[in-house]
């Protein structure tokens, strides 16, 4: 792209003395360094630069577009529809792609989804996908439009060709304390998800424990960020904000997630589960040109569900990534884990807290995540909760169930359970699980009804 | 040093979050690079962490402790005397060190002086010392603790053993924009300076067009920063801001200065090199213990210079270091530059800038700098002025003269030098050389009269 070359040390120094960068210099950085033509050493003293005086909108558009075209991107111009995407920021039992991709595609919207693994204590879609018996995640390029085309959606891993320019900086920021940068992580994302061939992304911004961004003011300020560059791209992106306080529905494991997620598209999952889903999803249908509005779009999803469409779009696309028919149909003949034991509440009252951090942990522990790249997922190990914050609970009662096939991680994965749970006497608030909606137009504060938009019981 | 090991991820984290690094997490980073066993790319972000967020002065010490053990320390106890030098941040036309050494050195205190050579537009004490036929700056330790024992001085460089994380992280600093910081530059000059095995010492620190610090402002930073740091060694550190934005006398250039440098020792110095020298001179003449004030310690310089006491010690030093001493008994003898070319003034009035960063680049184009560490300078080469800032100038008169061995410099450096000067029709006022003394004590503004304390005619 860029063809103007430039003094790679008063590029760092610009963005040190907080001056911003023109596109250009953003491009030269970033392909000199995908072509290791610009060390190591100054990249990182030019993200530590950007990590403390920041990066504006447009200096994070420009860091998207070079990090984008530095791999391989999807045009799926020929195939018909608007292809629609959703992201989330990770969280813990954040199981709503699997329940969402198949409402939206039932509609003849394609949805084109590239997803990630887990890593430390959130989960991955790939992972989940893959503790489906036979579902493969690892498509040729061919066979990747070909599902798609044929079942209208797809759900694969990246591959190597997307924006390597942003694998190599991702894994320099990690061991040069430059992750949590607001606009190196929106970068970061984005510059994988254009690759996808999108025209409009939904965005599922979390906050809370579980989440990366712990507190709601951070997690808006991404949210912002995100939308910022995807419309600077030309795609429509609509960001939310969720609650990732506690975990998301009952079940935290792969093969958990995916039973629950079943359980979801049959019309029995968890309301804050459904609740975050059907959001989600009407914005995708809406964004899809299907619905005129989110509200009309989340009408149409809860009807996907009830109508049976969503689940049979589930079994399609499954059954074309390879994955054995005979599961879904009958969870109960998935193998168990071998070892499995409760959680008790040590005093009667309320369930104040459930920490989505310490069960993500406990289930990282368990052996549903990996702590390392390297690590193997145990596609059985997680956690079923028994009760979620705000329910009230006995002394002795149980409160969660663990699974694993590691002996050893018992005690440490028990005890991690263990300090997630608060019992109080107090009843406390119900908090809304949506807080804000983010488009091109500003951010929205959406209005709680605590008495209808419950984050807690089942949908009926 | 640390036996400690630490997470250099979390360090670097620290820093960039603005906290206090403790003595051995620094030194920790410093040791850790130095062996190899912490990458460029992390010392790199380390370093444009410290740059945005500074260090405060217990971390320029630590830092300063870890690159001076990183390497030898000169123990000079068995030397009797107190142990004083002095170093300059640099500038052009900087001649006073190779005044000053003998002047001192002539009361019988021990002046244990290593240089640097030149880069840029400033001028190193090697190069000049090196003009002179004969004279050697690389000395083995054997010979220099020699040379000082026998003469009570000693000129000579840094040998590789001196401060090897400095000379590393220098590097590093060079090409990632994370020089111009104070305390990295401070800590960087301390850990060389110590590493001599001095007793106490002396700042010159320059502020103006022609030194590294463009503000007296930040002049006095780097002079509370280093005094602060050689304090917490125990070594009296005592610094002088000084004004640098005309050169320091008439004769910029690696022999031109020794010429100039000796005409000093002889009584013929310029005004405001023999007005920075005496007091220099005399703070290190009373920090050595032999005169109870800096104002009876610089009549013991005035002393020394009129009774020719510091002119026989240069010539002795001078020939104990092999330099030919039928050369500083008759410089008419030494080889001129093959081309010689004036510059007049365009008009007439009063010289109100004589700049000194232009007449520096000047000079470096001429030959008498190095561009790269690689270049060879050209002892002959430099600049003969002819008027001083606030004298009065004829149309047409010469107001300097450039001196090279290289035809293709003329037309750059005669272009370089017209700018430099500025011709008014208004006399401007008289600034003082020395505004501030910086001491364990505090910063002390030091008066000015202008009658007096004349920074343009020569000392009477």
């Amino acid at each position: 792209m860029a063809t103007k070359s430039y003094n790679p040390v008063s590029l760092i120094a610009k963005k040190r003395d907080g001056k911003i960068l023109e596109r250009p210099e953003i491009s030269y950085l970033v392909e000199q360094y995908t072509r290791d033509k610009l060390p190591d050493y100054q990249m990182s003293a030019f993200l530590m630069a950007a990590f403390l005086n920041g990066l504006n909108e447009e200096e994070a558009s420009a860091l998207t577009h070079a990090m984008l075209h530095s791999g391989r991107v999807l045009d799926l111009s020929d195939l018909p529809g608007k292809k629609v995407d959703k992201h989330s920021t990770g969280g813990v039992g954040d199981k709503l792609s699997l329940i969402l991709a198949p409402i939206v595609a039932s509609y003849g919207i394609p949805v084109p989804m590239i997803s990630g693994r887990g890593l430390g204590h959130t989960g991955g879609t790939l992972d989940k996908l893959e503790s489906i018996p036979g579902f493969k995640v690892d498509l040729t390029l061919e066979r990747y439009r070909e599902v798609l085309s044929t079942c209208g959606m797809v759900m694969a891993g990246q591959t190597e060709e997307v924006a390597p320019a942003d694998k190599r900086m991702y894994a320099l920021r990690d061991v040069t304390a430059t992750v949590e940068s607001i606009p190196l992580i929106a970068s970061s994302i984005m510059s994988k998800k254009l690759a996808e061939g999108i025209d409009a992304l939904v965005m599922d911004v979390k906050f809370g424990s579980g989440a990366f961004m712990k507190t709601p003011e951070k997690a808006q300020q991404l949210a912002e960020t995100l939308v910022a560059i995807g419309e600077n791209f030309g795609k429509e992106t609509i960001a939310y904000l969720t609650d990732m306080n506690q975990p998301l529905g009952y079940k935290i494991g792969n093969w958990l997630e995916v039973e629950e997620a079943m359980e979801g598209l049959q019309g029995r999952g968890p309301g804050d589960v459904m609740q975050v889903t059907h959001t989600l999803a009407g914005t995708m249908i809406m964004l899809g040109g299907k619905a005129e509005t989110v509200e009309e779009g989340m009408e149409r999803s809860k009807e996907a569900v009830a109508n049976g469409q969503a689940y049979e779009k589930w079994l399609e696309v499954t059954g074309a990534q390879g994955g054995d028919a005979a599961v879904p149909g009958n969870c109960e003949s998935y193998p168990k884990a071998k070892y499995q034991f409760d959680i008790d509440a040590p005093e009667s009252g309320y369930l104040s807290v459930v920490d989505a951090y310490k069960i993500g942990v406990a289930s990282l522990e368990l052996g549903a995540g990996r702590k390392t790249k390297e690590d193997r997922v145990d596609p059985a190990a997680g956690i079923e909760l028994k009760h979620k914050a705000g329910d009230p609970v006995k002394k002795g009662e149980t409160l969660a169930v663990g699974f694993t096939n590691n002996k050893e991680a018992l005690e440490v994965a028990g005890n991690a359970m263990r300090n997630a749970f608060v019992v109080s006497r107090e009843k406390g608030e119900k908090l809304p699980m949506i807080t804000h909606r983010v488009d091109r137009a500003g951010s929205h504060k959406i209005k709680f009804n605590p008495e209808k938009d419950c984050n807690i019981n089942k949908i009926t």
